[in-house]
């Protein structure tokens, strides 16, 4: 007996459904946009991810030298994956461009609650438009996603910032600060004690009261007040921008899923305007469900011409989390249109009602494994079967089958030339 | 600029679309018959497999040891890993157990045509009957899934043999035969000169005599002059299994597709009784389309109570080639069902037409980008889009937007305020 890998997961049917569900209304939703489906690989170069994260992030990697000595990793996001498939047929693509696809990812760390070393996400991007309504647009097929699914705005929550603002305003303060090491310290602000953040805030060059300034002014999300303080074009422009989005998303109706909240900084550091994370409104799923936000300069930084880009990728492990905290864990449950009953030797007429059934669409099981009449009615009953029909000897021999609705038990013969004639999808009130 | 990995494949868009469809009909059928999805790991322990098939597929596999000293690989094939499910809960499954899935598959092979390191297939198993009717649903639900894509009895063959009248007959030669050896060597016996061939049988340990005649049996696909040679009861027994199999496949309306072929022997050592596999029929796609068969002993060997299987594994680059031949590719080509086109200041209300179109299932753009009118109307031309709804200050002025048919070209304006009214899909009639 051979055991799976520590953070890998099995999906039976039963947990398959659920999550079938989750993904086609997220893909539903960006198909309804506009989006096309793409199919990307498992592997990539090794370097990719270095040269965009740095050495530090091959700790986190499914890395390895292949047979034919290529330093490759299993891909931890699809980020990376797109822009070098974006930056490989730029002039080829119609802008603007827009993907999604749904596939696993893998991240060597340790697994916890809602969070595995085989993880599947759903990534929806555009390429090539920096206007708001193309923010807008990605937030509204997170929310129309989600709202599908039965969530609504008591359940989560988007939390939007924009990068400029936090940059932008630490310029603003006479220091000389290391504007990375403190979005990163930001970012990590619910997570740590206020001293240490504080701490955090001043090992990236505040003075301790620019610190408690600036966090005031974040955790104030008051943009007036906040453009007022830093008065230069950087805060206005990002402020402005932000604006623009928040009314793009209020015209695609999802405006009402939307918290301002400065203090949401996504740790990636390549994301460069709006970012946002969704987070259980009502706390108890404790971490961001996802996040996404703008990336106008890794296509060039990729060796593509400047392309500015806005994404999201929900994770279906944590919004997993989320819908099963807000109780609308999706069913998807297994139920066969029919079951067809063979009683004695009746194999031949059972296979043609079946499959003239099936030619309609339905989903339609019958006996495989020779078993008896009530071994078959449980499994029917086990499968869900709406219509059990039951094919046997002597009915035949009348030119009859019975036809059995399951939820009421009620049951009546049907001429066997005439089932299903031409109906589509046959009920006992079709002869009774 | 990055490249992707040799033998690993991009789908944009244009691509992914029609290699959808073919995974939908293929998945579709399955459904049909009442099989279940289920999700399966990317990695997993690499003694499974080498257990399973020797110390020599750590060749051909991307293996390597992880951050926490196992040694794992990227799964080559599904059937070890759904052996593994179902060893682990052979008690809570109800049988017969019936799954399908589509994902991708590793080797580190030498690419070639419809063979690539990274490739997809469609898995089709079922565990717990050894019932003919299991194995001719198997066939059944590859035939259907072909047949729904366009294919035709013209197209493709599955050729079916029996593992045990290979291996009883085998038995049959007053001989000292490597069966497994011979076996192996009929599986190659289209791709081998005749004389390679005839050693090869030799040196399994037949005379040469006895191959000539075994080969006779072989090819001549006749079963009686084969029972009567035999006439042992393996083979008496494997000849009326495969009889029944062909005759549970007509009662399921694909026996059209199927020729008895002995000379058929999957490579595979797991195979135990009914193996096939899927040729183009033209012969221009030189190679087995894919295959399948039935691997009675894989659930025992792997830890558990025995379990009869059988299952299918159509693999969908060399899926493609046979589409591709047929002249059936599916087309998948994205359209739109409608853009909206903006023309000055109505972002607002074309966003209320986009949404209120979305919210009635329909696909469709707008402007993302702040483009010119000519612009929007040759992105809507390219996209496909079947109807432009024109929302412009003037007509909005007048209250009115203007719905124009991409087909014809005619257009007229329409009401804002009854546009799309409550109708699911409005077109230019609705207003004319």
């Amino acid at each position: 007996m051979y055991d799976r890998l520590k953070g890998f997961r099995d999906f039976y049917p039963d947990e398959m459904g659920p999550r079938r569900v989750a993904m086609d209304a997220l893909e539903g939703a960006a198909a309804r946009y506009g989006f096309r489906e793409i199919g990307t690989p498992a592997l990539e170069s090794t370097q990719m991810y270095v040269d965009k994260s740095g050495e530090g992030i091959v700790d986190e990697l499914y890395s390895f030298t292949d047979k034919g000595g290529r330093d490759v990793a299993l891909t931890p996001e699809l980020t990376p994956t797109v822009a070098r498939m974006v930056v490989a047929k730029q002039q080829e693509l119609s802008k603007p461009i827009k993907w999604y696809s749904t596939r696993a990812f893998w991240r060597y760390e340790e697994p916890q609650q809602g969070r595995f070393r085989e993880f599947y996400q759903t990534n929806v991007d555009i390429f090539g438009s920096s206007d708001p309504r193309a923010d807008a647009e990605v937030l509204a097929v997170a929310a129309d996603g989600l709202t599908e699914l039965g969530l609504t705005s008591e359940d989560f929550e988007f939390r939007v910032s924009h990068r400029d603002i936090l940059g932008g305003l630490l310029e603003a303060f006479d220091a000389d600060v290391d504007v990375e090491e403190a979005i990163r310290t930001v970012d990590k602000r619910e997570k740590i004690e206020r001293a240490e953040y504080l701490d955090g805030l001043a090992a990236a060059g505040l003075s301790y009261d620019q610190a408690e300034r600036f966090d005031d002014l974040l955790a104030g999300d008051d943009l007036d007040a906040l453009t007022e303080f830093a008065g230069t074009e950087r805060v206005d422009d990002a402020v402005s921008n932000l604006r623009n989005v928040l009314a793009a998303a209020e015209n695609l109706g999802v405006r009402e899923y939307c918290d301002v909240s400065l203090t949401t900084a996504r740790g990636l550091d390549y994301y460069t305007g709006v970012v946002f994370e969704c987070f259980d409104s009502t706390g108890e799923v404790g971490r961001s469900v996802f996040g996404g936000g703008r990336y106008d300069d890794l296509i060039e930084e990729f060796g593509g011409q400047p392309t500015p880009a806005v994404g999201v990728a929900p994770g279906h492990a944590p919004l997993n989390l989320l819908l099963e905290r807000a109780g609308v864990l999706p069913e998807g449950e297994f139920t066969a249109d029919y079951y067809v009953l063979q009683v004695g030797d009746t194999e031949a007429e059972a296979a043609e009602v079946a499959t003239a059934l099936r030619d309609r669409g339905n989903v339609v099981e019958t006996d495989v494994s020779g078993r008896s009449f009530g071994a078959q009615m449980n499994y029917a009953d086990g499968i869900g079967a709406e219509t059990v029909v039951i094919v046997g000897e002597q009915d035949l021999a009348n030119g009859e089958v019975t036809v059995k609705d399951m939820e009421s038990g009620d049951q009546t013969t049907a001429p066997f030339e005439d089932f299903p004639g031409d109906r589509d999808r046959p009920t006992l009130e079709d002869y009774q």
